[in-house]
């Protein structure tokens, strides 16, 4: 049975049908990784489930040559434990050795959800980039800017923009159409304005003709194969094609994606113990029966549980400890309410110290940003 | 009779019909000029014709309050004598007290004409601006950019950029197919940019909200009817409404738009004194009639003539001397020839001066633009 579903940039609606769009869109699945990569948590739990060329990243990881990893944020309500998927893959590569390039979407916030930037600006560095910083990043190695204003090098400022503009003469109306869906002046600007980030790293202003990486997930894909098929049309610049790898999303408490729209949906890493618990036992989504005797006898589904994609996605590091929830939560051993306390338990502990990582970042901001 | 014809920012067809387009563009003649300004050739020639919004300038100009004057070059081709009537209006408001921001449209040459940023880079700077310094552009007070470059300094240069960003949210599709007739992304970047250039001198990294003037041809007007609409829609900012003057074209020398893609319809300013004479004998369109025995008798049309248009609107200030000829001719007592003989000599009088200056300015360029 198919529900209406619609993937886009700037929406996605319904059931996400990961097979369909992996096939539409032309990603392949990950094999063959390298051992410690097969080993890390986001490979072996499957956050990171497809990729574009990402051999030149890989041959890059295992060479120890220089290469980029391009994201960014659009600071558009809560950082919620959906974005830690990102922010996890953001500190990987950082340790892999990339250099990581990343994007405050101020400019598309204005342009495609009417956002000032001054509100944009206080959203990044307050909530966005703390709790990358309590998360982990590492000031070497990164390099955070906003859309609205690239650089305090001024020759990097104009590159970036340039390219931008250069880059509209390679694309048509119907393509934007074609790729986009639904398209006004404004978007497609914020378009041509992704395209420049993720392609200006390779600029001579910055790292020059290097690979780079653009982790997302399947519903930004449109904006990468814009960026990649620009990228092989302009002769101004030889760019190496982008890399991109695709992270599942982390559903949302009742199903669906995580919304940062929607409180309902998610849990925000400012959350209190008392907010998450209240969350997860009214809202998560559970893959066990109506009645405890009819748990007992016929078992849950972890696979349509909520908690247990929270445990296996972000909250349970320990693969024997998973499994055997998995097992015991599928044989009726383990109830519902259990599994709830249980991930309950996890995500307080990881917010509690969370927290206090996120206080000691405070007086680290300006080492990431820089401050007016 | 009319013949078929089109005006828009990249392309002018057919005749030009001055009294249509300014009722359909909502442009008002120029009256009650104060006394020093009736009096200027620009004026008193009719060169500048028509404007919108003129009298805030008018009155900076008579309190002496600072203004800007806003205009552009698209080096494609060479400079000719029509160009000057241009710079002759750069030098004229920068003597009235504005500070002139003068771009370089090297974005726009190669999104609309596919002219490498290079070339229009060579172009600009060893011709256009070359023949600016020799016709007496002042470097006080005067601010030539590239706007593939806009700025060493980093504040200025992400302001003018985002600026561009902000303004794509203001406008429809269908607002720009209202005003260009067809257009591609290219093209809608360029206009974009172009509104951004008009209205980036009252950012408060600029010049602050301030009177600006923007001198165009009637082609151009689409670009400032954008610009206006635009400033007005967007609240990040608050732009005093647009000014700007209108400027007749010079004709080519057989009638129509004297194009730099046609060297046969210009005289460039670095013409010999031969391909002068040449070019005014073999193509200058002529309101003399067919035999000298009928023009003695029924006298010639200067109105239509070519020749007297160039000296009318450019090469001979004595007003006097004008009136003799414009009567001579129209009685028959002046020959065609003679027209001609005489706007030679006029033309290439001014040019041996000017080419000696154009030498000297060569010394100079490096005040007035970063030479690498």
């Amino acid at each position: 049975m198919e529900k209406e579903s619609s993937v886009t940039p700037w929406e996605v609606k319904g059931e996400v049908d990961y097979a369909r769009l992996l096939r539409e869109f032309g990603i392949s699945p990950i094999k063959e990784l390298p051992p410690q990569l097969k080993d890390e948590f986001l490979f072996r739990r499957g956050v990171i489930f497809a990729q574009r060329d990402l051999k030149q990243i890989l041959s890059a990881i295992g060479s120890k040559k220089p290469f980029v990893m391009m994201t960014g944020m659009m600071p558009t309500g809560k950082f919620h434990i959906g974005h830690i998927l990102v922010a996890k893959q953001m500190m990987l590569f950082q340790k892999l050795g990339a250099k990581l390039y990343i994007a405050v979407a101020d400019i598309e916030a204005y342009l495609a959800r009417t956002q000032s930037l001054e509100t944009s600006r206080q959203i990044a560095i307050n909530d966005y980039i703390l709790n990358y910083i309590a998360l982990g990043l590492n000031k070497e190695n990164c390099e955070i800017y906003f859309q609205s204003s690239r650089s305090k090098n001024s020759e990097k400022a104009n590159s970036f923009y340039r390219l931008q503009a250069l880059l509209s003469r390679y694309v048509t109306f119907n393509e934007f159409k074609a790729i986009y869906g639904d398209i006004s002046p404004g978007k497609m600007s914020a378009a041509l304005l992704q395209a420049a980030d993720m392609l200006h790293p390779q600029l001579p202003e910055f790292e020059g003709q290097i690979p780079v990486v653009v982790p997302v997930g399947i519903d930004q894909d449109p904006h990468l194969r814009l960026a990649r098929d620009l990228s092989q049309r302009i002769k101004d610049y030889k760019f190496v094609q982008l890399s991109s790898t695709y992270n599942i999303f982390l559903p949302g408490l009742s199903g669906g994606k995580m919304s940062a729209s929607d409180p309902s949906s998610y849990i925000a890493l400012t959350d209190t113990e008392k907010e998450v618990e209240k969350k997860i036992k009214k809202y998560a989504f559970s893959g066990g029966k109506d009645t405890i005797a009819e748990h007992r006898k016929l078992g849950g589904n972890p696979d349509i549980d909520v908690c247990f994609q929270y445990l296996n996605l972000l909250f349970e590091e320990d693969d024997k400890k998973l499994a055997s929830i998995y097992n015991n939560y599928k044989s009726g051993k383990m109830l519902s309410s259990e599994l709830k306390d249980y991930t309950i338990k996890k995500i307080n502990s990881f917010l509690k110290e969370h927290q206090k990582k996120r206080e000691e970042a405070k007086k680290r901001l300006g080492e990431f940003i820089k401050l007016n």
